[in-house]
């Protein structure tokens, strides 16, 4: 492998110019905005380096599918995508959100980190390994969709219809970070997501707020609704919501002892002096790994510009998301809200549910799993930090855990790189640190 | 006084020309738009028909002062605003909010109704009635301020530096309606305003949503606030909020119970099936009139945006109006507020009060109010509607009731105006008909 970590070395300027091309695609899926420009360009870069590529229709924005095929008996799969989130607030980032800067070894771009640069990393691997071997050791499928940031709303179709391109041995997940002491963490499970929006309405038109003594106020009715979904000591209280959340077993107690986790540096990161509900230690980790959350992303009613416009507002929406824990289904948690809302006299309330996703994970212990382990401590030369359980979401349930395929993911990220926040950013070193791990994981499992 | 009248009719078009040039100037208070266009162009008008006419500064927008001296014994003064409310939404009106169109009799503008057009009536009856009789028969006044819709913030300080301005036998109000059968609405009062933001503070930047299991929720925290404002029964749960909220008296209810209200139309109107409550005859009449409100005017947090942004809010505000009866103390609300937050353990909230102002009242029975009566009736031949209380708000207490000055309001709005609502609008009849009550007033009080 040192032919090729040199061969990575020596190339590092194109693989950053790469990057950073490809970053430059603003490729909002949930905006519908440069889609085709992304996948076309993603499918140009699969032929250059010597794979098959397709573009492949869903009802959604497609998904592109490349194969890299050796003849060897091992297959392993790659997901990623290509889409990234909106970039607003502008004025919060220190450049342009897609200009696709570099400052004192750090890109800063919306979706470097949240997946552009694990994705290219993969890419570069795959092309430094053929460069110097002239082959792989292993065939290697990439999955990679446009729609994962709006909950991979058409991903299921596209597997239900294309389920000879879904099998492998071992599927690496689309991310990761590298801890600040420069050993990898390896994510071997991932939260589900349910996300809806609950709409309140009134009269046909915002009217003159004198009228709030008779008549009803959408933004009332929707703060009433939302106060009895979760209490101030962050428990939901959707009936049966928690119905199906297991206890913690030993094994995962244990693995959560020994997960570092920087909470001073993340409170001093955020600007905060304490995590919600004081928590810390065990039960901090278990709360962001194990148990559902009910979250308020956005809300919307009535004026909300400079001043003071006197008005009673017609409507008022919230944007809420669920992270679901193992055994959680999210069609069964729009059930129980449904339930919910009625029963507490908000049978006006409207639910809009977007096709959610169901948590996964695999057992640390799969050999296939334990190569990954090797590889990440030789390129590193430290042991990984394991995280059962990503706190964030992905279809890793419908695309691997539901036909027994494992999983585990690395990246490029950092312990600040800003996901879904102005300055998303990775370091370069880690990107590169990122490409030859992704090389030596292809050599380590063949 | 068919003299004066043929002469407004006879100069219907050109009165209907100054209204639609007054409209089309956007003066929007809160957003700093048009002001000095507006004062200016006022000035000049009111100069052009004879009177004095100056701009006097505020710490905000200046009030245009005019002076019509005709050497009589008594003196009236006009109050009303040149300035008007946002436009927005946009997208629901039915021409240009600016562009002051005439369709089927009706001029429809941002502004029209509330209270360009009173405003305009007003000054068209100085001109008829001087152009006929060469003066007018007693001295009168006019107070235009510009910050009447953000809740007029400085003319307590306009009122202090000019108490010999203020002076009158009797204050004629902003603005009133002209009701479907013709008959005129008279105002003896109007609740009194205030108006907060409230904030709430997480992070320092929107963070990923997955880290709603660990960090607070800015939106979760103004939800929870909000919650305990205000019950599901519209009880406002502010302690102290009811404490200087009188009974109805005899004489009250009584004019209650004579006041038409039209329940079934404005339902219809505003697309509902029901009040508030289910409220209906005096109970609904009183509650307009008679009760204080809290008000959610806008909320605003996270991402509000098309489609599915997985964001945890590091900010939250809410824009709550409460309209104030008398004895009522918008400083003193602001208080309880502050101690009621912080009571349930909301200390973290901040509270940003704009000034506000008292409600206010005039005894019916006040010798000025009934010669403002009979002129109402002979303009109309019908037996005006006393609205005892406006259910909206302006500064009455400060420019008048402080100093015993009693008021009255007329004008020329409809049961439909729609104000600070898109779509506003008057009718041109009702307009006209507005110009021959001024006129009327001014010859009867003489």
């Amino acid at each position: 492998m040192d032919l090729v970590n040199r061969y990575i070395e020596e190339h590092k300027d194109m693989y950053i110019d790469w990057l950073r091309e490809f970053c430059r695609i603003p490729s909002v899926s949930t905006q519908n905005r440069g889609i085709q420009e992304a996948s076309t360009w993603l499918q140009s870069l699969f032929k250059q380096i010597g794979g098959t590529a397709d573009i492949l229709e869903t009802t959604g924005h497609p998904v592109v599918y490349s194969e890299f095929f050796s003849g060897g008996k091992k297959t392993i799969s790659f997901y990623n995508h290509y889409d990234v989130q909106p970039e607003d607030p502008l004025e919060q980032w220190v450049c342009e959100p897609f200009a696709a800067e570099i400052q004192e070894d750090k890109l800063i771009c919306r979706g470097a980190a949240d997946n552009k640069g694990a994705l290219m990393a993969r890419i570069c691997a795959i092309h430094a390994y053929t460069q110097v071997y002239g082959r792989l050791p292993l065939n290697v499928k990439f999955i990679v969709e446009g729609e994962e940031e709006r909950g991979s709303v058409n991903l299921s179709d596209f597997i239900e219809s294309h389920s000879d391109k879904v099998k492998a041995d071992l599927c690496i997940w689309e991310n990761g970070i590298v801890n600040p002491d420069g050993s990898f963490e390896l994510k071997l499970g991932t939260k589900g997501i349910l996300y809806v929006e609950l709409i309140a309405s009134g009269a046909n038109s915002d009217l003159h707020s004198l009228n709030g003594a008779i008549v009803e106020n959408a933004a009332w009715r929707l703060v009433w609704a939302l106060n009895t979904l979760k209490d101030r000591d962050e428990n939901v209280l959707i009936g049966g919501f928690y119905d199906r959340v297991a206890n913690l077993s030993d094994a995962e107690r244990k693995a959560l002892e020994k997960m570092a986790y920087p909470e001073a540096e993340t409170l001093e990161r955020y600007g905060l002096d304490r995590f919600l509900l004081n928590l810390s230690g065990i039960a901090l980790k278990e709360k962001l790994l194990f148990q559902p959350t009910c979250t308020i992303c956005g809300i919307d009613s009535g004026y909300i510009g400079e001043g003071s416009k006197t008005v009673l507002p017609s409507k008022a929406r919230a944007k809420i998301d669920f992270r679901l824990v193992p055994d959680q289904d999210p069609e069964e948690i729009v059930r129980l809200l449904r339930e919910h809302l009625d029963r507490n006299g908000f049978e006006d309330i409207e639910i809009r549910a977007r096709k959610g996703s169901r948590a996964a994970k695999t057992d640390p212990g799969h050999p296939l799993v334990q190569k990954v382990i090797q590889a990440a401590k030789k390129v590193s030369g430290k042991e990984p930090q394991m995280v059962l359980m990503n706190p964030g979401s992905g279809p890793m349930y419908q695309l691997c855990q539901q036909f027994g395929i494992p999983t585990v993911g690395f990246g490029v990220g950092n312990s600040d790189s800003r996901k879904h926040a102005p300055n998303e950013n990775i370091f370069i070193s880690d990107y590169m640190y990122g490409i030859k791990l992704a090389a030596m994981v292809i050599h380590e499992l063949a």
